[in-house]
């Protein structure tokens, strides 16, 4: 056989904005699917929230969006309900082998989960250490006590990994659901 | 004084694929705010899915998407917590005098709401009149009772007027709250 030089098609990448690699969130969204298939939850992310400048129309064809730009979301990517109650989180992933930086969390993020938490909703981050392949549930009473403190003198600007293994919960990472969050939300939080 | 000629900047102009009027959305969106600022609930409305093809990356500037299109949404547009519930809704307008017609509401947003009835959460739609200027909040349940008898052969393709007279919520239309869909909430579904 001759190796004919291959062609590769030049593929035009989006953009992630979020600190996040795919993996985790398409691994949350798998686990989703399972849930609303099951009956188990229905928990959605929600679109990435985009500027739109300029449409066209070309003739008999839908709409097309010719100039747009990301905007930062307001809120976290995930929400749904669960057994009636209100389920709010986001993911996070770090590299870092001693601790989460708190810069991985937007102000606005914070925000909305207080705000959540205010609405008796159950809210929490779910954390990749990629470095010991860990997933965790950081509740987000957890994750306020740290930020409230990160702005002060001598206040931590992340959280550290024995606090996730002291305070948070480790996810089971398997094969249906890959990530079986609503596992540790029902045993720990409601 | 010399009436010049104003030069209008040409406004581009985003498309709206619901069949809905900004203003019903917009109303709700400013009702959201009011009760998000006021510890009331936090319920949002969900970004507009696009599907990106295309984007460049102008030297020092962010992300620039040239390419792009509207997707189906898979869900309604708001959700959030109030008081602890799962709130869950989409919003519609008619011109109707008689009716709703059905097809103001898509599948898979049946699918979806059926899919959250399940779960415990409260869903329902807000309706607007426009003859009558009337906003209405419409039980899941009375929705689903159309919809699941609509295919068959005498089953009617909308919901009449006297449906929403009789069954489902007249929500008050005032200034702050503009729409305080969530004491209606409260008085009846919770």
């Amino acid at each position: 056989m001759i190796n004919y030089p291959i062609k590769r098609k030049v593929q035009v990448k989006t953009t992630n904005y979020a600190n996040l690699g795919m993996t985790l969130e398409s691994d949350i969204e798998a686990s989703n699917t399972y849930y609303l298939n099951h009956g188990i939850a229905v928990i959605h992310k929600k679109p990435t929230p985009v500027q739109v400048v300029s449409v066209s129309y070309p003739a008999r064809n839908k709409a097309k969006i010719t100039e747009a730009y990301y905007k930062t979301p307001s809120t976290t990517d995930f929400n749904g309900v669960f057994k009636g109650y209100y389920i709010d989180f986001d993911a996070k992933e770090t590299n870092s082998k001693t601790s989460m930086p708190l810069k991985n969390v937007h102000p606005h993020q914070i925000d909305h989960l207080k705000s959540v938490a205010k609405q008796q909703g159950i809210s929490f981050l779910i954390v990749h250490f990629k470095a010991y392949n860990e997933y965790y549930l950081l509740p987000a009473n957890v994750l306020f006590e740290y930020w409230d403190t990160s702005h002060e003198e001598k206040g931590r600007k992340s959280i550290p990994y024995e606090t996730f293994q002291s305070r948070a919960f480790l996810i089971p990472f398997g094969y249906q659901p890959r990530l079986d969050y609503l596992k540790v939300v029902e045993r720990t939080l409601l």
